[in-house]
């Protein structure tokens, strides 16, 4: 669900923007499964100052996007209303039979992390605009057989906590390997804002980049060749997450976007 | 898809009324289609004054109406923000293969027109507590092999136009019918408003009775055993609504609740 004012800014970005982004968080949602998604239904309320025009401007963002990942929008729910404009998109997403989605809880000590793109200052742009890792996840189901993941919507640090909180596990963070996966934008915001580029890339919301654990003996090549950066590794210490760096090893503050404020 | 102020109003209805509401409807679209529900998902942005406590009840009210309909609320999303509160639920049904769902657009000239229940005056409560009509929908597919249907959520009147224009068919009414199907609210609310009671069983909403065509040769003693009442009959004539009496016949005015005003 997308809030006026909270995940896109109508006086800001298209409406066709805003239903790309609606349909893309959904379709992130399938990619950190591995399931395939296959069709969407829209519900909106709209302003009532909008016009027609917008609202289906809305609806063919969505529909692009859905259709390019075979997931087309089949109906939905169409209001208008005094308050801002909200949008809750909902997929349908198939798994072949015998199959499994993947899930946050099966990460297991020894198991590598890896993130599938570099981290950080989405705010500048990519949070609208971003492609969610729908085929990167089928392919990696298919070809690594990853034991948990879960998309980057909440930051890093959060996410990860999340997963190693269902897998009743935790992790040791490489801070090399991290300060390597740090996005241009996560740089740029930093010399405005005057925080490091490490901390957006651990705690910046909206990255939509999937945060994946891989069995310990996975070919690199073949993680090099998918665009996979490994970042750290999983320990049983539960509720315990360190950043290594060569001269240190110390507690990771958990914290990130968090929606219940 | 459930505003604050338009389709429940928090100051005056618990959250639980209002969670059982945001459920019903979504019940009754499957009822509509004759499906059974089987899994909902509960999206709501929740203003951000509410506790936490809000909104579990809401959960508990949608919770405890689908699973009276083997429809577990199974996931979702919560947010807060400053706006009114907005809830969307979607549900998955389930159909047996081999079988199809009742649509709008099966009625045929010939068809009897039949309600499920009297009309009219839901504002007086019976908007916040109706009873979807899954179960009697199921068995109606089973035993009376409607030829379409819809559920009557923006009156009588609008709802009727709209499995017309979906049949290519018209309709004609008959009045002492309609008028032996008015509900006990429509006509309390008359003695308020001096609209007449039949006015408010053609034009008001959220009835969530279902409208129904059924075969010419239906057995009355059955329809009456399951509480339908027959009320008209489709003719050939594309988007012309009568309404007999005994005196005189004369077009109907299609109007009814607009979502986009």
């Amino acid at each position: 669900m997308l809030m006026d004012g909270v995940d896109f800014l109508s006086d800001r970005h298209a409406w066709s923007a805003i239903g790309r982004k609606a349909m893309a968080v959904n379709l992130s949602d399938c990619a950190a499964m591995a399931v395939q998604p296959r069709a969407a239904l829209c519900a909106v309320c709209l302003h009532q100052d909008l016009d027609l025009s917008d609202g289906l401007e809305l609806l063919r963002g969505a529909q692009e996007l859905g259709l390019q990942h075979d997931c087309p929008v089949v109906g939905g729910d169409t209001n208008a209303w005094r308050g801002s404009t909200v949008i809750a998109i909902t997929v349908a997403a198939e798994i072949a039979i015998a199959s499994q989605p993947i899930l946050r809880s099966g990460a297991r000590p020894g198991d590598g992390i890896w993130i599938s793109g570099p981290l950080g200052g989405s705010i500048l742009g990519r949070h609208l605009w971003f492609e969610p890792r729908v085929t990167l996840a089928l392919t990696l189901r298919e070809r690594l057989r990853p034991t948990a993941m879960i998309d980057i919507s909440d930051g890093l640090a959060l996410d990860l906590w999340r997963l190693l909180d269902a897998s009743g596990c935790g992790a040791t963070l490489q801070r090399a390997a991290l300060e390597g996966a740090l996005h241009a934008d996560a740089i740029e915001l930093s010399r405005q804002d005057n925080r490091s580029p490490l901390d957006h890339a651990l705690y910046d919301g909206e990255d939509y980049e999937l945060l994946i654990t891989l069995p310990p003996h996975v070919d690199p090549a073949e993680c090099d060749e998918l665009g996979l950066r490994r970042i750290g590794v999983v320990h049983d210490q539960a509720g315990t997450v360190l950043m290594q760096s060569a001269s240190r090893t110390e507690a990771l503050p958990i914290r990130g976007w968090e929606h219940w404020t």
